[in-house]
């Protein structure tokens, strides 16, 4: 069984062909520019050089068809026709209250999710494209969505709820929902395994720590807590978001500056976190470097990330009464050895203890805490495709 | 040695007169309704009853020549005349960056005062207003200027920064304060001597829990972190302030609502946080009388409350990587046990352990804990007016 796991931005179209027989990844490629002029793909078959495709791709079904054109060309495809692609799983960014776990996308589902628009208005649209397209090009086909918000519909009423007047949340269903549920599930699941442990006797933290950025806790498999809110802008200092700031401070900058909510709103969410701090760039190997040369501001911008992913380990191991694992995924868990020992560092009245040689790897699954730690600490490189496959395979 | 403590609001003042040889409380009294009709103190002369003198007063100054009258009268004064005030102590909210200590007040400290309204347009106007009052009506009595937020300057850069662009922290100075200092500094130093410690060894979690709150990381002596922010509304959930939320509310609600910046900034100050969730009262007295009569939204507010409380507890034991003494005061956290209980119940996994029996306790110094227990539970009743009269006393 194939199946085409697609995730639409709004200019943007990213894909994979998963054989489900072995889990091998058949292809992999990003539509860019949809809608605007140079429109292309960029297109990877397992094992081969990327190939770049130049394309007109007005909107999102033709975008579609490109991949689809891509897939089973004779040159770099990697299936014969079409029929091969036995199912289509979605990612679908905010399924407010609706969806708690994965679906089979049918009209009513559809309907619910445009519901869900309000919540997401930049997020939705774009996914509800991609859904539309499929169901043009290949309407026999089924297809299932996977929502970023699901795995976190476990959190509780003292999670989610925020300290607003009750009638927002009647009226509105504001309150918060938390993303990045599709990481949070699978690399707490595997962390499990990895450890040969039952997940159902775990208490753990995962970091999802990239561009965007997140904490989740995740006790016996369910998440109970996580950082981010009603939109992906609470929770950690991340690349160019804000994350937790004194809610006062939108009238502070609206009287100082006079800037409007809209334009403090995309300041907060494109000009902050660490690109705001450091002055110099929103990506962490910039930081990096320019730590090696002494930079101090991209030294203390580390220490500001370092230290509120900390503070969001110790207050989870608080809402879970003690942690077993603090788990490390996405960009810059993978691969950030630095920062992962430093947000460790403040952990060890926890019990967690990390064996400094071990830590020195990148983007492998790797238990790096000394002998005997009370607390692991492990690196678990996330799969959100292979998560909707593998959630879209067992629906249909 | 008598000194009196001012704290002035906008249309109120309470002080105290108090003798720093016994440290006894002289009287105390509230002005309330100045510059409104109807304006009166409540005089409270020590083991004495109250009373009400009604009085005319257009301004702080005729209301500080009416505190100065119910002190002096010969029917229920405390001291014979004016002179026996030897100094003055005020409270003033915001000391911005320029105060990392009490200080006398001179007319540089006044205009320094006068830069830092910005920071708190609501509280330090009131506060100025004060000092000139009595410097009007006593010029040869030194005054003493004690900041709710010095306490917290000691907090390091990674702790204070938001994840903002840096400019604006250039610019205004805009960054984590914190509140409650006077609080936080004498409940902690207070603690540590009960626990029989020097405060220098000792990591401590104090948890100010009144209509507002705030939670402080003490960490020998000094405050390194603490959960209110630029502003009184960040952090916990409290009486009627929302504390942390996604920043993208402001902008969900002004498109929901229709609302400007200015009218949400008051619903997050005055109609959120207990009052907002519970759709009942800010007043925990009526959250538990209801909760008693199964009320399921009280029961629901009060469980929000101290999820959030333990959460900062969990995130400061990470931001001191461990933690020896919680620490409660203020109303709530001095009176109400189940309060108490319930946050520590999230904090066996540190060593926090309760002795229920010892938690029936109200308004008085107790630890609380289990013997053996290898993190203190304690109980401070704080006394700001103390503090700020014991600061005044060192200066002058």
């Amino acid at each position: 069984m194939n199946i085409l796991v697609l995730n639409c931005g709004s200019s943007s179209l990213k894909y994979q062909l998963i054989n489900m027989e072995n889990e091998e990844v058949l292809a992999k490629g990003l539509c860019e520019r949809i809608g605007i002029d140079g429109s292309r793909i960029k297109h990877t078959p397992n094992g081969k050089e990327t190939i770049i495709i130049e394309g007109d791709m007005p909107d999102h079904k033709n975008a579609v068809q490109y991949v689809i054109e891509a897939l089973s060309s004779e040159e770099h495809g990697v299936i014969k026709t079409m029929d091969e692609i036995n199912a289509v799983g979605h990612r679908v960014v905010h399924g407010g209250e609706e969806f708690a776990c994965s679906t089979i996308i049918t009209d009513e589902v559809i309907e619910a999710v445009v519901k869900c628009t309000d919540l997401a208005p930049l997020h939705n649209p774009a996914n509800l494209i991609g859904i539309d397209a499929c169901k043009q090009i290949m309407p026999n086909v089924p297809m299932v969505g996977v929502f970023d918000t699901a795995f976190h519909q476990t959190m509780p009423e003292k999670t989610y709820l925020y300290a607003l007047p009750y009638d927002y949340y009647r009226k509105y269903k504001l309150r918060r929902y938390g993303f990045h549920g599709t990481s949070h599930k699978y690399v707490s699941h595997r962390a499990a395994e990895f450890l040969g442990k039952d997940i159902k006797d775990l208490k753990i933290v995962v970091c999802h720590l990239g561009n965007g950025a997140s904490v989740c806790a995740v006790d016996g498999g369910k998440s109970i807590d996580t950082s981010m809110g009603l939109t992906p802008l609470e929770g950690l200092a991340m690349g160019t978001r804000c994350g937790d700031m004194d809610p006062a401070i939108i009238q502070f900058l609206a009287d100082k500056e006079g800037l409007s909510i809209d334009e403090i709103n995309t300041i907060l969410n494109k000009k902050s976190g660490v690109l705001g701090i450091s002055e110099l760039s929103s990506d962490f190997r910039d930081l990096e470097d320019a730590i090696e040369e002494g930079n101090k501001k991209a030294e203390l911008t580390m220490n500001v990330f370092c230290y509120r992913v900390a503070k969001y380990v110790g207050a989870y191991a608080a809402a879970m009464n003690g942690i077993d694992a603090v788990v490390f995924t996405a960009g810059l868990g993978e691969n950030n050895g630095d920062v992962r020992s430093e947000v460790c560092s403040y952990l060890t009245f926890l019990g967690v203890d990390v064996d400094e040689e071990a830590n020195k790897c990148r983007g492998i699954e790797r238990d790096f805490s000394k002998e005997g730690a009370r607390v692991r600490s492990v690196v678990i490189p996330t799969d959100e495709e292979m998560m909707i496959a593998r959630e879209t395979a067992r629906l249909i």
